[in-house]
């Protein structure tokens, strides 16, 4: 799937703990876009292609410990594949920017962190299986009483990411902060505190640097 | 997973080419098993616990094209690491006898041939999720002509995989028996071509050699 970085398109991806906005942040980036004449995918994972939105209802839906992290992570790769190959590869060797809500930091954050140390088991995977990264990662960064308040207030059938509480959501906050220093040239943080039409302006300049 | 290998019970699985009579084969293992008192456990792959059997269905059904040979790969895993979880390791730590119908020699075969020559993923994969091995492998090598007729003579809504022509047949029959070979301290090759009770015969003598 390399053969593509690069090639043509853009691939941004937002990522950041419950509540911080980073869906609707991605959605206004998206009509921004397109009200500026770019032709955009708007997608999100885990999901964003008919198999893997089918793999997305087998892991999230049913008990939480119907399956084992180690198969969770099986099932979020080959979910990722199918999006890979059936939306995101072909979006972009056609030119388009692809939008993504949640990609591979994700794995590597919550699979990684909070079922068991697992990270270096997510990367082993990703390099064999996936092997693409963003050409940017737009990290809106909240402190977790914020966020937790905000993902409180919205209603949803699958909370199974959003129950962590305030602590294990202070850990994912620094694990994305780490995250960002370890793949600085990729991954941007947004101060995702302030009003969201602000935070869209800086997404959107951020963005704007790398078309 | 392998800490549990040698450690108690005895893990043996059937593999060859469809219409080789492998499942009968391993339904009488089982029922001779059970007969001469030991506590037996009879599986199969792609499924064995509910959750592969989910995934199972994920795979099979539906359109063949639906699913790219890689994706299909980390499907057919994630069903195994569940199935190795959930039946095959808990039924070994109590001292059981797995007896399973196909397993991982099964994904070499017919995801490293049919599709690509994939081996080398199958293989990383399989040692970076999987890494557990039958303690004995069953091969009931036939030539294709007779097991192409045989499971031609049986229903089946699973045909995906029976479907393949004679051609593709003696390719799978020959890269059983090349499994055979690199695998030769843990796979027998069985003639299948007699009296199912010959080689019902056969079957149990090898097995009973290694309780």
């Amino acid at each position: 799937m390399s053969g593509s970085q690069g090639a043509a398109g853009l691939f941004v991806t937002f990522e950041g703990i419950d509540g911080s906005g980073k869906s609707t942040q991605a959605r206004m980036l998206a009509a921004d876009l397109r009200a500026a004449g770019h032709d955009v995918v708007l997608t999100r994972e885990p999901g964003g292609s008919p198999g893997a939105e089918d793999i997305r209802r087998l892991v999230l839906e049913g008990d939480p410990d119907r399956w084992s992290a180690e198969t969770e992570i099986l099932l979020f790769t080959a979910a990722r594949r199918d999006h890979l190959e059936r939306t995101i590869a072909p979006a972009l060797a056609a030119g388009q920017i692809v939008i993504c809500d949640r990609f591979a930091d994700s794995t590597r954050m919550y699979q990684g962190l909070s079922r068991g140390d697992l990270r270096g088991l997510v990367d082993q995977l990703h390099g064999l299986m996936i092997g693409r990264e963003p050409d940017l990662t737009l990290l809106i960064d909240m402190d977790p009483g914020t966020g937790l308040a905000r993902a409180k207030g919205r209603q949803g059938s699958e909370e199974r990411f959003e129950d962590f509480g305030q602590h294990l959501q202070e850990q994912m906050r620094a694990g994305f902060l780490a995250l960002a220093d370890e793949f600085a040239d990729r991954i941007a943080v947004i101060d995702g505190t302030r009003d969201m039409d602000l935070v869209a302006a800086d997404v959107r300049r951020t963005v704007e640097a790398r078309l």
